[in-house]
């Protein structure tokens, strides 16, 4: 390899990114791991499922880049052309790899199938090439160092492919690429939009231009990071050091996570820590929240379950919500959203309850609750705290602001951490 | 032109498209408008500010496309390399033109600002290009038949690029494409894994050039694809009519939707229709499979909600769950999916009421229940039934692959299907 470092082209490969309604996010992630070696993405290319056209792409980006990556077209059908079109591009011969079937045949077994003859497929490796094992599914990858070019074929399905690339590629190219030091930092951020991080912090993070700041917005979600490039390890750290504190002391609570957790992962953590339980009562975001907070493993410790009250009879029947409080208020209302807290609580048993009820639209707008009217309640041991919100955007849209959002009001309850500005108290 | 119609190739200039927090999202918006004129867009290449790989990216495209379309990279800045990459690849000169530099200057004046010298970079143009007027920035266009490729400059910014297309661009291409009318079918399917799928319509669909038969695939949904190209709509529509039986009678009341719509939309079309409703009780799946119901606008008219119960505690208390039955089967048990879907049913009144009980893994795995085995079960009119299934995949897949299985469960009874061979009775 050479003393410089080396420029990557990305290849997606399938017809369907072809599409007027999909988009390549894979080389996103990848873009992302590269990066943080020192490599540059020098061009992403997008090919459907024809095999002489992906041939002559790998080849013009063969010829103008030392890393290429190609994700997906490792499947068992017709359509599936990467093994075929990096043969012909290579000239490299792809046959069946006796190791890499038995592992198949086996797979299929221990899932009580039978493996189709197609799948058989899978099987063929190119001359030359190192097998990548995918524990998660049927695709093998294959590195393959092509007169001094390196080329990856990786999965499609995000799932199989960023494992892979951590767990065989990432250590491939540590050894092969010169020594650089990267320190990156990462802070996820709730409770503020993305201007608004963006008018605080600018001020701080425009004066440098190592680290680099990035910023990376989704409903109620923010992620910054501050990557340091350098020679030495202390550089790249004294650099961060800098720039660091500067940040956190103008975010303070707002930042949830500085390992990458997901905000349902850092409420669920404290909630282990304090031994404590969750219940959720849902109204528009139909089980969205518990579907969150179960979505972490082990969640079962202290998730204990919660209510989907999609009509007014569920209210009353599943969480005690009384007749005439839902009569004078409407279902959209702090007093309803106080109602379902506490009945969740009470008929759970849990230490805390959120509860949610809300217009997610685009249906149940009125003038005096507009789609996107959104009130949410905390119940726990130090009385019940209710919020109202008016969110942007569509239904999905709402709902993913409406469960992050009480997500954040669970977190900020357990630190005792006070309510943001943009919060509106009841 | 020649009478076959033209490929497209789409080149997105920037390298701030090759950062890991920005796609290429006007090449979406130019596949809808070329598809529509029966033009398929056969690849996308993102290309950095870099002008020497994006002359080499052009000639490649030109070679295999007749239709190459560019987007930004027409700024006044150094960065701004599209005019004389364009330039490097065809030979063609690249001069001022005094009508641009007249109109640019006097659009300055408007603006009541004085043109900065740098923005005189915009008003050079190739040698036998036509200029496309961007009312609504400073960078014009340019159409260009070069050897019998057309390559388009458009600008980036989408408000720009878009009007221009449609302005400049949709005309020429009707006047140069030959007539051509496109028809399209589009099945999406429950109930059985890609490959048999494959295996099954294969001997179907590769008989045939026209259509084109694709296949995409996500955890217990797949979508197949049939698109017809012929000189008249009859030609396209008798080739699907000749296609489309065959497939449908393979699959059968494995079609779930002919247009599109998602299994949650469907069953619940299906319930709406008979004014029945549904009610959910989900232990490994937290509340996504509520979520998913929810997610349709409108679905309050059937769902009226539902129950997470992670803990045995839960399930004895809201669901009715006896405790014995508990202790006798585990949780994860067909008669706890019984006993779940039952009370569920009971307690809220619904006519259908669909329960979940499973162990989505990592945790919670034994030998006798490994992860991804998962218990559906639905009450009904007509009783209850009960299935037992092994998901393949990690937490998320096993808890889509449970989600989606479950809404198939609930069409099929509607419906009176039956289960399809891959599904065990318990």
């Amino acid at each position: 390899m050479a003393e410089t470092l080396p420029d990557a082209e990305i290849i997606a490969v399938g017809s369907e990114l072809l599409t007027p309604a999909r988009l390549d996010t894979n080389s996103l992630y990848l873009t992302e791991k590269l990066n943080a070696l020192g490599v540059e993405v020098v061009r992403k290319t997008i090919v459907g499922d024809d095999r002489e056209r992906l041939a002559a792409t790998v080849r013009e980006c063969s010829r103008a880049a030392r890393l290429v990556i190609l994700t997906g077209g490792l499947g068992p059908t017709e359509d599936d052309v990467t093994r075929d079109a990096v043969a012909l591009a290579t000239g490299r011969e792809s046959r069946v790899n006796e190791d890499v079937l038995g592992w198949l045949v086996n797979r299929f077994e221990r899932m009580g199938r039978k493996m189709a003859e197609i799948n058989k497929r899978q099987s063929y490796i190119l001359d030359g090439a190192e097998v990548l094992p995918n524990p998660n599914g049927t695709a093998p990858g294959q590195w393959i160092d092509h007169d001094g070019t390196i080329l990856m074929l990786l999965p499609g399905p995000s799932r199989e492919l960023k494992p892979m690339f951590e767990q065989e590629c990432l250590p491939r190219l540590e050894r092969i690429l010169p020594k650089q030091i990267i320190r990156t930092l990462f802070y996820r951020v709730a409770g503020m939009g993305e201007s608004d991080l963006d008018a605080l912090i600018a001020p701080v993070y425009t004066r440098y231009t190592n680290p680099v700041t990035t910023i990376l917005a989704a409903a109620g979600d923010i992620q910054i990071h501050l990557r340091a490039r350098c020679e030495t390890a202390s550089e790249a750290e004294s650099l961060l050091a800098e720039v660091a504190p500067q940040i956190e002391t103008l975010l303070g609570e707002r930042i949830y996570s500085k390992d990458g957790s997901a905000l349902e992962a850092v409420a669920g953590n404290l909630l282990r820590e304090r031994q404590q339980t969750i219940a959720v009562a849902e109204n528009c975001t139909g089980g969205m929240l518990g579907e969150r907070i179960s979505s972490v493993p082990g969640s079962s410790n202290y998730f204990v379950g919660g209510f989907v009250t999609y009509t007014e009879r569920m209210k009353t029947e599943l969480l005690g919500v009384a007749a005439d409080l839902l009569e004078a208020h409407t279902a959209v209302s702090e007093e309803v959203a106080r109602a379902m807290a506490e009945g969740a609580r009470q008929r759970t048993g849990a230490t805390y309850a959120l509860s949610v009820t809300g217009i997610a639209g685009p249906d149940g707008s009125s003038e005096a609750t507009p789609a996107g009217t959104v009130f949410l309640a905390l119940a726990g041991p130090d009385g019940t705290t209710a919020r109202k919100f008016r969110f942007p955007g569509d239904r999905e849209r709402v709902r993913g602001f409406a469960v992050q959002t009480a997500l954040d009001m669970l977190r900020r309850a357990m630190l005792r951490a006070p309510a943001p500005d943009s919060w509106r108290a009841c």
